[in-house]
């Protein structure tokens, strides 16, 4: 059985979807790629072998001929893709966020819920990277106790001059927030975030400083720094009862030269999650095949971007902002 | 020229100073111990062979024998001996805290200040520890750009039933407020503490959390986990504009075994921070010799107090607390 | 296009092939398993979906419904199987060792140089190790310099009691040469192997030391401990003219327990190189599908072999063995 | 009781070992410093406070006022001034090597034994060295089980043009030699020296590999590399039974920047082995006050010695030399 996919969106991100789809996703077919670019499109299609490109992004989520939608056009479409994915019956990939704001994810989550079955998988790859499933079963394993704290990083090299704070929460955050829920198994429940000084007048955005405090009372913490120019690097360390685990880095040689012992960083975050994507597109043929869904679903996404616009609001007015959430639907599983 | 040095308190911390005194620094003689444990005081003499052992604290002090003391008697102590010293017009090196609050605290800054020298050294050893010296003049070398964030950790590997958050900030979490003031050469103008879910119930106190803003809008995170359980434990990573800075483990050999690849920790500060205890020794004897003050100030052993007590009210009231500072003498330098 | 495989030997090897086959590898359809074993080939097709199962390794090389073959069968039948797969006109990816000994090795090279296009690849899959290729990649890039020695250790946990020397030389060790000549691009023209002092008496074997010198006049150094107790650990490093490079641990998490910074090692080798034998499937198929064979050929079989002889040879007589090697057929290309 | 010490040769090592002495090191009191070129003696006696300084080796060995001496003058010189410390019964501490070749080295050991009583330390300051203690140790608790390999790497920045590979081996690795006799406390029986190539033709001297064998079985491979650009590094793993043991880099923290996690290494051996140094000159001045003898013996002095001159007639022949030692005096201890 092959499942033939087609790939809203073909810019850096659906690009690689379609690369690694092609290549080393066994189970898919990579039927068609759509990007409102014709020749975008039609360079992506060439590349991976896709048998159709196309530039109306409605077409390709009818096409009979598709089983399946990966979604990674501009976010701003997010929603109405995803709802047509949803209204022709057919699973969807939705890169995150699932859309811009919480109000309109919870028209997907409300979607799905009416259909009464899950077709929705949002895009936040971590959840399939082998060092946070590591962390997790570390966690899991009991040796370490009860988890306590999660420190957590966030990194890139730069950010354009237009991303805000604001961005830092909505874009980058929104990815430890769904990690942080799902290594912890735990709601959050408060978030405040902080604004300390940033970089040189002029320069682009600084850090934010996040803390969500869970359900279960452990307290995360978060930086997110899009500026911070000597590479791309995520980091977390869960503190524990008895012991702390922490993510290592995905160093593959150390060099020695010009007085330094060194370990490369990469200059953005494909090369560290490449595998996650990988490991999440067969996640997801598999998941089609099976029937049973797997990785974050519209409520997860849903619950990212609530959280995120707490966040914001938490910033704006300088103290704790409460998580609220729209009551969950029974479609979806309760944390522990 | 030999400095005669008499120490008022040789428990553990006082034994390992009279050990180090006599055996490691030059310039120094350990002339007298005292200790209110008259057999306790004889065997750390006898150890150490200094030359006298005696149980009433003033009497060392008021010795004309001795030209300087060493306070490592009970906290509650501190400032009566840290007074009678300057009394004495003795150059003292009193065991951190100063005082065990910040208006004792600024009693002994007065006096001080009202003598019009600085006699008093606060012994936060970190300043001479030789990682964080490395850490500042890393930052202080311009490459990485200006400071934006600290994040550090302080993990103890059990605490006592008794201690409690409030002592977690008091006692443990002043060494990385003077530290942080120091890195950053910086005050500090707010605290927020923060009290993460804990090890099971009937366990010792958990983690506390602090945030500190400084007057530089730096942001400053701490964790204090008294009870870490795993090792003794001391970190701080710097995020400055262009790259970050962290303070590598003390480790001296890794090991292979047992399917583990491995770096011991110790079970407490005493190896960790034996090099920064032997050079803190050498520097305030050769400051006595110079006439020059090293290390923390009867000032900055009054703020570490100061931000000690915003944190504890913090906790109290959870909510952010800012930190009101007397008038500084201008005995003592300002930050940057 | 589907690549349709049949796998001769399901062991442990054969069935996590057939495995990574029938879930991870694009391109390709796992069409029939043998071996000897009716019921395990038979419960190895179940589990992977392959469509069949038989006990006759020369019946599923001559199924025309099968295009390529993977051997992964006891090492004594390796040179009888891959010259049927010759004879089938049939790309095979052969375990290594190619042949258990250099002449047998010798025969498949002839007859694969007589059909004149290269069918054979030899299963050093660390040649698609992400790990080796940075390595490799480093080098090639010319900031260190050139290569002028490469150190190498290579540790399992235990080995069976009738494990000998010999064996390391012959099992292990040719992985260290295999992955020495590629990395370095160069032929090896001599072999001294040493024996140190081993475990406890009763034990089972101990270290071999192994020295190989290449045309280049480079310095190969090779421990290889089948009981290094301590967990499966395979290094190298390179070093050059300007610095030095090497193989970084492929680690995911670290963990503090127990007076204990750790990085877990693994039991046996599957875990450290499960990446490296998936590339290598993807790419063993992927040469199929273009003509363009890749990984080390029949010819780095026999060398591998021929320096394990060599070097068995010099431990017997305790001296420095030159490497002969047989004239190179065309058909393979030359080292650097 | 203060050790007045005399300084014979104040060059780079010699003025850091009269620094350290003047500032570090209870017990000594820096009598005078000697140096051929007397502005350079004058300069070092006023930066130390030394009381005096002279041109006149010899005088400074007679001085009444003089305790004992550190012998850090030109390597040809060191047999002379050695054995003038013997003839007037005072303690010597002398650089390594005790002499430049093995028969003026035995002509000390004989001396010292005529006298009956060890007076001479030889300046292989690694023993003092914390991370080679912990190797020990950790070797001694018996919970790795026996050694049977030792790994070493010696590496510094550049050699001087005129640096040869028999000075790489009489120079350098005598260091090496020193060290692994004493963490394995065994004799070495056998060694062979290898010559990679190098670097560019023109460039100064390459790599040396050395193989020793112990009189236990053990293999210890010494590589020293004078020109490896990179950085000054010394690295060893002791291959045991059960596990491994290495040394830690010396690191006091670690750098984000420029794509690069890093850390730094020393541009020369000061800064990696200060702490060894301090160590060594504090044990030294103990010893003399309790009149046990630690660190390396003149025999110790005398087999480092032996075990190069072996390694370069290694070198020179081609081939595994034995090492033959003259008989032991009573006077020092057998190895295990």
């Amino acid at each position: 059985m092959t499942i033939r996919v087609g790939i809203v969106g073909v810019g850096v991100m659906g690009a690689d979807h379609a690369r690694t789809l092609a290549t080393q996703v066994p189970g898919a077919h990579l039927h068609a790629v759509q990007d409102a670019d014709a020749a975008r499109a039609a360079a992506v299609a060439q590349e991976t072998g896709a048998g159709k490109s196309l530039t109306d992004p409605l077409a390709l989520i009818a096409d009979p001929a598709i089983d399946a939608v990966l979604i990674a056009s501009p976010d701003a479409t997010h929603r109405d893709f995803t709802r047509a994915c949803l209204a022709a019956g057919k699973p969807v990939l939705c890169e995150k966020p699932l859309a811009p704001t919480a109000r309109e994810c919870l028209e997907i989550v409300a979607a799905e819920a009416a259909l009464g079955r899950r077709l929705v998988q949002v895009g936040y790859m971590r959840r399939f990277d082998p060092a946070y499933v590591e962390l997790k079963a570390k966690l899991g394993s009991g040796r370490l106790g009860r988890a306590l704290m999660f420190h957590c990083q966030h990194r890139n090299v730069a950010a354009p001059a237009w991303f805000t704070a604001d961005m830092a929460i909505g874009n980058s955050a929104v990815h430890e927030f769904d990690i942080a829920r799902w290594v912890l198994d735990a709601d959050m429940i408060s978030v405040q975030a902080f604004k300390p000084r940033g970089p040189a007048p002029g320069a682009a955005v600084g850090p934010v400083f996040i803390l969500l405090e869970s359900a279960l009372g452990q307290l995360v913490d978060i930086e997110v720094f899009n500026n911070a120019a000597y590479g791309y690097d995520v980091r977390g360390e869960l503190v524990c009862e008895t012991g702390t685990v922490a993510l290592a880095p995905p160093v593959r040689t150390v060099t020695n030269a010009t007085l330094v012992h060194g370990a490369d960083y990469p200059a953005d975050w494909r090369p560290h999650f490449a595998d996650a994507y990988r490991l999440q597109l067969q996640a997801w043929i598999k998941s089609i095949e099976t029937g049973h869904p797997v990785g974050a679903s519209a409520w997860d996404g849903y619950v990212a971007a609530a959280i995120a616009e707490a966040g914001q609001e938490s910033l704006a007015r300088g103290q704790r902002v409460a998580i609220k959430l729209a009551p969950r639907p029974v479609l979806y599983p309760a944390a522990a």
